[in-house]
């Protein structure tokens, strides 16, 4: 009897929670973390002082990339969601305060581990609404077109990381040895999974509601990303399984994809490949974007 | 009284002026001046003796970048444009004449100075007027969104300039360290700051008429352009004020964002960026291209 | 009377042969002989060790890139295609069963060159019938637009090629100095030639029916990439008319466009432009791909 009480209270609280307005609150959150990565970047502060403009629309692109890349797969307008004059006001503001604000106070705000870790986890919250709003809004277009909502989902969750290769450019950086598709962080990563959960939820071939799986997904990618974040840490939890089944299907040597995650070989460290924005860590990171105030 | 009749008269006069048809007078220098600029690019005259088809795609990226650019924003088709079969024929002979005429005579008469100069004042009525146009169209699309009208307005203005990384792609040729969104040349910082005066028209937040805004701009254009390619000069007017807002606002060093536009030192040449196309020296540009003959 | 009775049969014969649905078999023989061209790209073996999603994506590049072209040109979304799952399913096990097969058996045996000769005209005939339906196409959205119907008709039928740059940049690999329009193969020739007569055809200034058209333009396209395929030869059967034309009109050096295609002299390969692929000699691909085993 409690039994099925639980289950329905779980039920209603997924219920509950799949409703929640993401607005203003998370996406806040969204837009800090992201714009956050953006500072990290080398060179980003440097760009915002030359140029403004370009500074801003690469922040933008870290806020609103994921409705950019699913607009322009849907051959919808890519600006489409710059009708949203508030979104964009709040982004903007954002963006004004991380690279501008006097004695770099509100970056030292949330930059500060305690405070960043939650709005990390806000971050999280979005990511997978997203995920899920894509993959539906796919479905709605193309009723049993499984690889375009894969693919919807897929790039609402991992956003200007996908394009990160031109977003670079757009602050004169070039760098076409690596890109998020060769190399897939883990976010990138968890947003295929998850996109491809979705769709098979979407489907009908996963016995689970829709908002379940929103709740448990959420509550994976939250906590991933918050204990990543405070351990200054990029290994990723997918690592083993994906080495076996890469083995197995794909004849990739064991642990070789991976490697470069785990303990890199001294020797190693600088021939490897260039690390991308959400893999190199967060001591390094900070390290340049203050030497770069 | 006289006074209030000199009113009516200008107004008649913006009136008749903003219903005036472009095509082909005006058209026909946007064009000339258009493939003109793309001439003087280094390496432009060997890609149209070694793949005709190359050359002749960029000269329709110069002429009709804007609308290709204003297409894609929208969500149309990027060679929508490319239906108007007379515009797409007079590009295409334009661009015959100014590379493949016997004796090279029709660029030697279309970059003589004083016809140049004409034709630059043309050029800035389309452009004023296509960035009129592109707020509406947007305006059109999107009642509230007033970041989609600056965009659009902005891409119709700019044209090709804001792609030339990919135009100079087309032609072999790469330069990721810069673009024009980091390195604004005057046209586009014209485009940018006419969008938004357009938007605000459209907003009714400036209490002007369409028709007025549209002459009062054209105006500005014109004599900034057609004083600038007099004096073989690159400076831009908004330098003053832009130095102090931009070091007021995003703290950017006093003349800094502007320095390289003005008086350079001398030893500082060799380490400046790439000058995007419309901001090199037309003497230099001429020499080029003769060379290149 | 004997005379008539040919010519109805083979107008019965083109109709038949137009109408010929493509799926599975000719389209299963497109989809092997592209990936068959994308595993002798250098480089391509690796990426499908390393990043499995990367190589798919490229596999898919190469099989639809047709489709995702012409959906960009006439504002569609481009994923469009990829709701029909049999064929990206199709795709999918060529690609996997290309790369990933024990002892390499799929690839060796499609890579026979008898098979492979049967197969590269079975693609032919898919790439004829896609230039069709792409002018089609395009004259169904724009009923004047011939610039338009040559542009998507080129597109079908170029494919990936066109996009080359941008499907090598997704595999790491960055080659700004040529792209498919600068240095043409023989295929994409052929296409934009085909395009122009398909597109003559639909404005009725042709005067042939179309089903002849493609019955002659895939008999044409068929035995030249044949005889081409089983001679490792890459010289054009346009080249000497090109060379007279490009000539005459553009004033290119006589034999100058085209000399690195025939024999070019010894001393001259070391700093000639990098072939693009479907120009280097199978020979050489194929011991790369072996190599990179």
């Amino acid at each position: 009897m409690e039994n099925v009480l639980a289950v329905l209270n779980l039920g209603d609280l997924a219920q509950a929670f799949s409703k929640m307005g993401m607005f203003p609150v998370f996406d806040l959150a969204y837009y800090i973390v992201s714009i956050l990565y953006l500072k990290y970047e080398p060179g980003s502060v440097e760009v915002s002082r030359r140029s403004p403009v370009a500074s801003w629309l690469c922040a933008m692109l870290y806020c609103f990339g994921s409705y950019i890349l699913a607009d322009i797969m849907l051959g919808s307008s890519p600006v489409d969601y710059f009708q949203y004059n508030s979104h964009i006001l709040l982004a903007s503001a954002v963006w004004y305060l991380i690279f501008y604000c006097p004695l770099n106070l509100f970056y030292k705000c949330v930059a500060f581990l305690p405070v960043k870790l939650v709005l990390v986890a806000l971050k999280e919250v979005v990511r997978t609404r997203k995920i899920a709003a894509g993959v539906h809004h796919a479905h709605h277009a193309y009723h049993h077109g499984y690889f375009i909502m894969v693919i919807v989902g897929y790039v609402k969750g991992s956003g200007v990381a996908l394009i990160s290769n031109f977003e670079q450019l757009l602050r004169g950086v070039w760098r076409p040895e690596t890109n998020e598709v060769l190399n897939m962080s883990f976010p990138t990563k968890a947003s295929l999974y998850g996109a491809i959960l979705f769709t098979l939820q979407e489907a009908h071939w996963l016995p689970v509601s829709k908002s379940t799986l929103i709740l448990v997904f959420t509550l994976f990618m939250a906590t991933t990303k918050v204990v990543m974040t405070a351990r200054h840490s990029h290994g990723s939890p997918f690592s083993l399984i994906e080495s076996w089944t890469c083995h197995l299907l794909f004849g990739s040597p064991l642990g070789g994809g991976e490697e470069d995650n785990h303990h890199p070989p001294a020797g190693a460290a600088p021939s490897s490949p260039v690390k991308t924005k959400e893999e190199l860590s967060e001591g390094a990171r900070k390290r340049k974007a203050k030497k770069a105030e």
